[in-house]
């Protein structure tokens, strides 16, 4: 697929996802007081961000409330009291679960919420469930993304197949997800070829979200950017699960669209996630997420690893190695 | 240019280079313990990397001996006491500074010396100093490189200019060199093809030295590789200047070469580089270094904040955007 724009200039088809409290949220079970989730919603609207996830919008059935912050639950009132009538150019957006989300009953008419988007993650072997809360939440009014997750063991029969699926579906945008972070830019390019096909036949928009993991989340993003997917997805410092995501101030300072703004977000960042990294939560690129991405294997062994402060790096290798 | 390899391949004419003395050297201005030294030595043997280069060999009549550690002048003696007679697969090399320097004599010949690679470092604009330092070198019966530093700085004619000026040297590679971390992996395919042409017509390999500060090292390296680029720099776990260089440990994972063991150099960290950083020593990624890569900036700035701690990141990229 040939190249889509250059460095000299900018395709407004390109939209900014902040993840920061859904991805960020995997951190510290969503405990972030209002004043971060407040100055990050002002920080975003200030940088001309597009959109800004809160949270997954989880069952409460499942979800203990007492054991997660609010964010876990992202409940309409929760936004609001954040958001008011977000009179702004930034659209809200939260993420629902298949199998975690009760949403036929927690996710209400668009008309009554302050919610824009509605991202369905998914893995392929969930996709009817998916297709049906896309399928819900489009009749409810919203625009919709479908995620299909951890694509790097999914086999390309079977995303193509999910791919065709949603072409059929009134989902309005496909996300292309590096959940495990074993991605090379290589292999972007190639997977976002085959995306933007079913993209382009369908008239959906394509989207990304990397993973740190092999430190390539931002050359991925922008790699595929290239290649024509616009929703292009990003946290404050990269704040995510295990080596964390895309950061917004490298996405930031490359795009070309004047629009952007990097200073708020680094201001933002010196004023909330300085704070937030002293006061001891960690994300970021370390040798257990490389090992697990190297290997494609999910991260929760090296979020353990690293949660337990071990520095036995070989020992760690050794043994998710044997469980390769 | 075409693709050379892909992911389920290796290229044989592929080398790594262990950049971690001479530009970790540039973070504690080369106080490295003999015992780090050789664990490394012993690293790179057993993970069969192909070159560790030690340090520079600077002059010391420009250079205070009692203000740097023994690898700002890496002399023949003290590189022996490191590796003896180096009955290894492993190659030496050693970088040395256009302007400082004192080659005619400091430079003996390579059947005396333990080191087989001389890498002149040098900027467009003192190319015939180089020159003659590849000249002298390449007499002396030692490998060469140039490394031209700071291209992203530099015009394209003058650059190309500088090209053709080697590809009628003696010298046998030709470095790609991000100084400031600036260039962006679309841009690092246009300049390797660049380069790729002038060593496809005048016989000499193309080698790459990235820097980190838009988490791009990684990337941009195994972009080049991927246009042809063979001769590629790491350092372990990334120490380097600023936001450092290519981690070692992403880039041997990321080559399908069998001969290649990843294990060793997770040991190494684990042992080596885990202490160094508890002992205070600091490189990677970091705003400041994003802000100077950002703007094309050289990273002294960033250097210079980070050494003071300050996390004020907005009052910084003011200060150098007024430089700007």
């Amino acid at each position: 697929m040939a190249q889509k724009g250059n460095l000299l200039t900018f395709r407004p088809d390109v939209k900014v996802v902040d993840a920061t409290i859904r991805d960020g949220g995997l951190v510290n079970d969503f405990y972030f007081s209002d004043e971060f989730v407040t100055n990050l919603y002002k920080a975003n609207v200030k940088a001309r961000v597009d959109y800004m996830e809160f949270g997954y919008r989880a069952d409460k059935e499942m979800f203990d409330t007492e054991s997660f912050g609010k964010w876990k639950f992202s409940s309409d009132e929760d936004i609001r009291s954040i958001v008011g009538d977000n009179n702004t150019e930034l659209k809200i957006a939260i993420m629902a679960d298949v199998g975690r989300c009760n949403y036929k009953e927690d996710i209400h008419e668009s008309s009554e919420s302050p919610v824009d988007l509605i991202r369905v993650a998914t893995y392929v072997n969930t996709m009817p469930a998916a297709l049906d809360m896309i399928e819900d939440a489009h009749m409810k009014g919203y625009e919709t993304t479908c995620n299909i997750m951890a694509i790097s063991n999914a086999k390309e029969s079977d995303i193509a197949a999910s791919l065709e699926m949603l072409g059929q579906s009134p989902v309005d945008g496909i996300y292309i997800v590096d959940s495990y972070g074993s991605i090379y830019p290589e292999q972007i390019r190639t997977i976002s070829e085959q995306y933007m096909e079913i993209g382009e036949k369908y008239d959906k928009y394509i989207g990304i979200h990397a993973h740190n993991n092999q430190q390539l989340a931002f050359a991925n993003t922008i790699e595929s950017c290239a290649q024509g997917v616009s929703y292009l997805d990003a946290t404050m410092s990269g704040m995510g699960r295990g080596a964390g995501n895309c950061p917004m101030e490298l996405l930031l300072g490359f795009l070309k669209n004047p629009k952007y703004k990097l200073f708020p977000v680094i201001q933002f960042i010196e004023n909330n996630i300085v704070p937030l990294k002293e006061s001891g939560m960690e994300w970021g690129y370390d040798i257990p997420y490389l090992l697990t991405g190297h290997l494609n294997q999910h991260p929760r062994a090296a979020i353990a690893a690293m949660k337990e402060g071990r520095k036995d790096y070989s020992g760690f290798y050794k043994e998710i190695i044997d469980k390769d």
